[in-house]
Parts: C-alpha cells; sequence; structure tokens
C-alpha cells in the first residue's frame, strides 16, 4: 500500500492509440504497470483509463513526471490527475451525534485498510468526542445554529485548509453544507444517505421508506454537488425487510448497510479508483 | 397443491384472544392446521393472520364453513376471506410486444409451480401470439388507440368477466388500465415495473436509472391502484451494474429480474400469501 | 426489550390440535399472544412452535407458569422450554487474536441490540484486553499449550458454572473445545466459521476457497458439537470475489462477513427465536 | 456483436512493458481498442490480458494478423488465441430429462443474446425434443447404458466433430463425461452442478443441502476436467433457503438459480472473456 506507486487517473475525448501512447509512455520510462484498466464510453465517445505503476526503477522523479505528462495530456485535451502512494491523503470525518459510521472507519483505518491519514473529526455535537479521543484523534466542536452555521463554516473550512485535508467524509453529518463550503472540495466531500437513491431523498428516508411499504431498503454513498441527494453516485447497496420490521427495525438494519457502503466509497476513493465525471462515477475495480 | 385445503387470510383491530379463538374454531371441527403465520402491527394496532388447514376430516363443508365463521369474524370487526385449494383460481395474462414475462409464467405454469389456470391471454399486440399458442392457451388482440382505449376496455372488462377471471397479471403490458378498469378487480391485478420503486416510476426506468448513473437497478411487482406506480408493494428485488454497461445492459439485465420478480409476485398470491391493507402488504411466507 | 414477556419454544411429535391447544393455554389465563409462528416438519412429523406473550395481567406468574403447562408439555411428548425477558441472560465471549468479531459484538451491546449481559471475555491471548478494557467488561487470560489445554479447560468451566453463564460466543476462538466442554453447554455454543460450510471445514478456510478459484465467499455461524464444524447451522452469508482478489483480499473482505453473520447469530439466539433439533436448526423470524 | 472484432486473449510469464507492446503492435497497424483489461496475478507473477480491437482499418487480414502476432507472443512465452466475432462459434447443448437449462439458453439464443450458433442438441432421452423441435434445432438421441456408453460417446464426439463445434453444454445431461471425450475439449465443456462447489459434489446435491440444514444453496458452472465436479469455476450464485422449504422446495429454488448461473457462464465463454489457467479462471467483465 504504502509502496513508490503512481496512479494516473484519466479522461478525454476517445481517440485510436491512447492505451498505446500511454501505456508506452511508461514503458519507455522503464515503469512496470501494476494495473491498467480502461472505459470506452460508447454513447458519450469518453475515454477513462486507470493505470498504476512501480515508480521504483523509473527514469524520472514525482515533479518531473507531472512535467513529462503534461504535453500528452495537452493533446489528448484530457482532465487527469497523477498521485503516488508514498504520501497518505489527510481525511477529515465529520459527524452529528450517530456514531456508527465513524467507529467503521476508525476501525477500518486502525486495521490499515486505508492508506490514508485521519488528522482531525468535526462535530456539531459532542457525542463522538469520546470515540475519537480513544482512537488519539483531535476532535473538533462547530456547534451549529441557524443564525452561526455561516460562521462556523467558515471557520471549518479555515481549519480544513490549514490542516492541508484533501477528503471530507460526511460520516451521518447531519448539517447540509453551503454552496460555498461544497465548491471548496470538489468531488472530494463523500457523503452516506441512508436510501436507495433517487429514492427517498431528504429527511427521514427511513420513515418514508417504512410508509412506502417497500421489500428492501437501500444505502447510498456519493459525492456532495450543490444540490440535495444528487451528486455522482460512488456505491450503493441494499437489504431485505418485510412487515414485521417496524421503523426501529429499518434503522437498526440500515446502520449496518450505512456503514458497510460508506467504508467501501472510502476504499474506493482512497485508492483513486473514482472518476467522476458529469453526475456519474466510473469505478474502476 | 390441489389437495382439500381451507385457507384464512383476515385482518381486524388486535384483541386479546384471537389465535386461540381462531385455532379453536378450526379445532373444534376437527380441522389439522398445517400452516399459521399471524402479525400483530403495533403501531397500527393491526391483527392479521393465515392459516391453512386440512378439510379432509373437517366436520363442515365449504359452504357451511364460511356460515359457520361469519358470526366470529363479525366480532371482530375483520375482513377476511376463506378459499380451498381444491379449485384453481383463473388468471388472465395481459402482454404487449415484449414477451420474457409472459414465458416465464408460462413455463412455470407448464411445470405445475403455481396451482392455477390460465384461460386466456390479451394483448394489444400480435407479437406473443405463437407463444400462447405454443402453450394452447387462447390469445385475445384488442390492439389501443387514443380513441378506442375506452371502447376496447368495456370489451376486455366483458371478456374477462365472461370467462370468471379472478386475477389479472400485466406482463409487462404498456397501457395504462383505467380507473374503471381497476375498480373492477381490487387487488387482483397484478403489475410488474421495471425499476426498484418508487425510484423511477412512470416512463422508460431504465434511461432514467442510467442517466442517474445508480449502481444498481431493480424491478417491483405491486398490485395496480388508481395511481400510477403507486400500490401496494409484493416484491422487489435488485442487480448490480456498472459504468461498463449501456443502457440496452439495463434492458436486457432487467430482463432477467422482472421475470423473476413477477413469477414470485404471482407465486405469492396464488398461494394466498399475500394480505394488503392501506397501501402496503404482509406477506405471510 | 427488557418488558415482562414470556416466550415458549417447542417441539414434538405433530398431532392435531396443537396451536389450539397452547394458544388456549395462554389466553384462559389472560394472557396476550405478541408472537406466534410455527412449523410442521411433513417427512419427519415434527411440530415446531414459539409463541411470546405479554406477562403484564398474566393469572400465573414465572414459576407457577412452567408448573402449569408440564401437564401439557408432558402430553405431547414435548422437549420445551419458557424463557422470560425480564431477565437478562449471561453470556461469555471467547476470542483469540483478531478483534474484529469482538468488537462487532460489544458495538452492539452498547448499541442495546442485544437483550444480554456480557460479564466476562476469556482468551488464550492478550491481544483483545484493551478493547475488553474500553468496554469495562473483566477480560480473563487463559494461555493454553498442548500440554496445559486440560487443565485451562477445567478452569474456564469453572469460571462459567461459577458466574452463571448461559451462552458461549465463539468470536473467532482459535482453539477446538473438548467433548467435556462442548457437553457442558449444549446448543449454548455458538461458532463462527470463516466459510461456507461444508465447504472449506478445518482449518486455513480462505487459503482452501482461494487454492479452489471459488467465485464467492461465505461466513457460517453454527453450534458447536462434538464434531469440527458439523453442528447445527444457524446463518450463513456469503460475498462474491474475483480473480483479482488475493488471499490478502479474502481474510479482509471474509472478516465483514463473519462479522455480520456471527452478530446475526448472536441475535437470532438471544431473542429465543432458534429450535435445534437433529443437526438442524428452524429460525423462528 | 457480429463486427469485425479481434479478441486476443493471453497469458505469460510477467514482465516489464507488457500492456505497452501488445497494444503497440495493435496501434501501429491501425487497430482501434474497444475494450482492454489486465490481469497481473502477484503470487504466480502470471500476466494475463484481454484485449478487443475493431479490424476495420486493420493494416492485416486476419491471417495475417496471427502470423504477424506469432514472433511476439513466443518471445513472450505466451500461451494465447486470436478470435473473430464475424465468425460465430458453434455450440452444442447436451440435455437429459430437465429442460430448464436449455429452454434458457434457447430462449436469450432466441433474443441474440449470444454471438453464437447451436446447430444440434444431444441427448440420452426424449424429454426435450419437443423443445428443440419448437426452436427449430436438430435433435440427436443417443439413449445411453453401462453397456452401450463407451460405443455412444464415440459415436457422439464423431457427430461433434463433423458438426465443427467448438463448445459443449452440459445442461443439466446426467451422465459423466470419458476421459476421452473431455480431453477432445479442452476448457470447452462447459457444466452446471447443482450446489455450491465444492460443498455438496456428486449425486442429489439437493438432497445433501437439505440434509446438512444449509442455510443457502447454490449453483456453480465449471468447465468439465477429469476429475468430477472440480474443474475451473467460471460463475456462481446462491438462494436463501429456511426451514420451511422442502427438498422439493430446494429442488424448485435451485432450478431458477441453475438457469441463471448456466446462462451467464455460456454468456461469458461466448464473449471470450474466460482465461482459465491451472484449476482457475480469469473472468475479464
Amino acid at each position: 500500500m504504502s509502496q513508490n506507486i503512481a496512479i494516473l487517473l484519466l479522461s478525454c475525448p476517445d481517440q485510436r492509440g491512447l492505451v498505446s501512447r500511454i501505456s508506452h509512455f511508461i514503458f519507455e520510462r522503464n515503469g512496470n504497470i501494476l494495473d491498467l484498466s480502461e472505459h470506452a464510453d460508447p454513447t458519450e465517445k469518453v475515454f477513462s483509463i486507470r493505470v498504476a505503476w512501480d515508480m521504483e526503477s523509473f527514469t524520472l522523479g514525482q515533479k518531473e513526471l507531472k512535467e513529462a505528462f503534461t504535453p500528452l495530456a495537452n493533446e489528448f485535451k484530457a482532465s487527469w490527475s497523477i498521485t503516488f502512494l508514498d504520501k497518505k491523503p489527510r481525511y477529515a470525518i465529520f459527524v452529528s451525534k450517530y456514531e456508527h459510521c465513524l467507529l467503521e472507519l476508525l476501525w477500518r483505518h486502525s486495521l490499515n485498510e486505508y492508506n490514508i491519514e485521519i488528522p482531525l473529526i468535526i462535530s456539531n455535537h459532542l457525542d463522538c468526542e469520546p470515540l475519537a479521543k480513544q482512537h488519539g484523534i483531535p476532535f473538533h466542536h462547530f456547534p451549529i445554529t441557524k443564525e452561526t452555521k455561516e460562521k462556523q463554516e467558515e471557520r471549518e473550512i479555515a481549519l480544513l485548509k490549514e490542516q492541508n485535508i484533501d477528503t471530507v467524509v460526511l460520516a451521518r453529518y447531519m448539517q447540509i453544507l453551503s454552496s460555498r463550503f461544497v465548491s471548496a472540495f470538489p468531488n472530494q466531500i463523500i457523503n452516506i444517505h441512508h436510501s436507495f437513491l433517487p429514492a427517498f431523498a431528504g429527511g427521514n428516508p427511513y420513515k418514508q421508506a417504512y410508509e412506502r411499504g417497500v421489500k428492501i431498503i437501500g444505502a447510498t454513498s456519493h459525492y456532495v454537488t450543490d444540490v440535495l441527494d444528487d451528486g455522482p453516485i460512488i456505491e450503493q447497496d441494499i437489504i431485505r425487510i418485510s412487515h414485521r420490521d417496524s421503523l426501529a427495525d429499518l434503522i437498526r438494519k440500515g446502520r449496518d448497510l450505512e456503514r458497510i457502503v460508506l467504508a467501501r466509497a472510502v476504499a474506493l476513493h482512497a485508492e483513486y479508483r473514482i472518476l467522476a465525471y458529469g453526475n456519474k462515477t466510473i469505478i474502476f475495480e
């Protein structure tokens, strides 16, 4: 996980020779490709690729690599990024009162399932402070009211920037982020919504599901955009319910789903397996 | 399956002694209970029960049984039905152009998975006529235009009544039934909708799903009510998709789902395992 | 959960009138049945039932109830138990080095998902002691070698008896229990095996699965009997894998499965929903 | 599907530059890569790849392509194949008495889900002859007894060779093929076994599952090798069962599973997405 590996994520208008030229670029600089997946969308004519290669005997350093690749990327009219696994990205987790998603992430983090750092946890409540302390992670309390919301968000953004946070995970954080906040972290804010989106967007999805009498409930992890519960979907999963399940049972069963779906989404993001374009994601598994 | 078995489906306001008194009613008339399931909704305070018993040494005939049970049911303020498995209910299947759901039902029917009769198939197109013929089932063609719709529905209802049809299965029938039609068969019209309701109700659900970028698609079988795609849900299931799946792939994968979900819903209905109340169903498995 | 509710679990040779007579017994003593499920095995001619009823206005106390029911049970030649939810059963958890299953159980316990007490944790290693301490549960260390095994088991059994332990949960406990231990807790020892039994019984199931090239791995929770990995199965679940998954990936993915399958099995056991007969279980859901 | 597309399946010892050199080979001959997936097994140090490219403006014909690629493949010490989708492979289906798997395959074939031809169906019984006739496919009856088995297999092989059959699908064919038969079609005989292999190999898997009291049953599609039910696994799936399910219910529920698992395996094989090495498969999805 923490080896010197480079990961290229790239998408561009489709054309002949893209795989060949990209893999040749790596090969001729002595890189050993560990994993390559590509996808050509036949409708949108968009080409996407994820390549991971070993930097050990690569002839360029990290900085030179990006410079050397830029002309090729420009020629392809690509949007792209190259990341190196030897430096762990920094994740901030936002929570409110429910701790199950936070617990799941911290537990996996302690098992080194994620190649990330979690330098801070932010909450509008104090309920999860003990759990943060158990894991030795600084806990920041930003209580929020209608009146203080704007100010508090400003302070949160300042803290995130100061701490060089790359990615924000909303682990059942029960506040809607402002446009300003969202635009500060484009496709870098991961939310878990406790329904099978687009069904039951908005508040109280389990109550909505209970009242509709569905036979299956779901959870959805997605990137946060300006429109509530409408961003690119990363991962979804479901569980069967029946008439025997009360609303409380739905909430209890849903907890298990939320935990696992958010945990998978964070893993995919942390391994740079997600390419968001438009309102969709490509998941390179 | 075709034995002389009685099935009671009953729901009423919850009170003490319901199971005892109902099971005692059967026991003292020498019935052997084969299967009993009950459910007490703690929120709505509604009691529901399904009991199946052997009529072989029962001391009452079918007609007398219903008469004898009526006072008890009245005392409970119950809505109820008693059905006997020695007489097969009569199902009509409605189709349009796609044959996969029809094929699935006819194939299971030929294997005696359902204890029903299928005396007729109705379609607004001719595509499925050969399949109906292969199975020796009369095929009735009712082409429908905006102008003829009302007339044709009248003729369809007349045919269904004349043929003593109990249940109508819409096996991807692409016409919206009128209120009049629906009210002629309350909770006896089973539809398959090719989405995970309430997501993607209405037309072109696979296209909607494709455009939203969901990671899972579903199918929903429900009773038809006056509001489109809003009736009590009987059964749902899902299948994973990915960015690699085109709209055509969704349609193809969805076919498998539609078939299996509709087939299960028909089995549950044919075994009298469904009790619809309000906008929900209780499934006695 | 902690109300005064009685739960009868009973199985006996099938005969007419069992449901009626049992429910009547409860009704005439003013008990309100909250939940009743029964099953008549048509092959073995065995009748099984689970009934839960409210003891609030019941005319008998807990002790008198058992006495009053005994003659009926004897007449039915039944094996049976009546339990009362106002007293929490006492569970001991056994672990070795892996903490994920223990963590899952303790976390659910802290959310009151289980109506049980966990007065002690036993381990042959020290790895899980910090987790036990975090939850304020006494941790007992019984290191085991070939030579000390018999002695240590004796001491464990003595401790369990002294602490009035009802149920033992093996949360990835990597020692095989002796016959003597097993027979001290018949159908009260719950194990999690990290394969889809009966496939890959014994040691290193993930390695076995990896080498066989299966496309799905599983986990199985079962009661412990004298024959290794052969007791009555309580719950199983599976997860998809692919050629991309290394043995380490199988172990990681399997952890999620083990946690959830063991957690469900413990819930079923704690709610007295399991009736084991022969080598099978009936699960009253 | 039936376009002029080339598909390369290749595996060889892993080394630097494989993706680059293979994609460059295609690019410099004016091929447009439509799909490329690769896998480097870190344990076995084996590299595997599937590449599909458009032959429309390719500078070489089909024959020349293979010749031109041979030196590269030799250098890589690769086992490989190049197939062209403009020519449909020829599949023979073997059945015994149960028709559900055959029906599923023929139905999908009639919807053009598979890019294959099915010029003949072989059976040791007559039960499926009407179904074959309905689809206009020649049906060959080879009744088999202990005494005639060897002779009949010889005749079957002769017929398959004469008809240029590429792949044999055993759609619940209840005879064990001899070594000689198997070796005539290496990794080209697809079987469906009605259990979650390696659990319940051999005869009567549903009965074995019923008696073991499992909570989940499965089906497995695999390539046939000399050892019964032991060949490389292509696809598996499962379904939940409970104590309420009789052996007959297992058989009925299992039918749905067998159909879908075999259908998926045939699709993967027909799209050249499977690379078998040793006792495993790589599935390029």
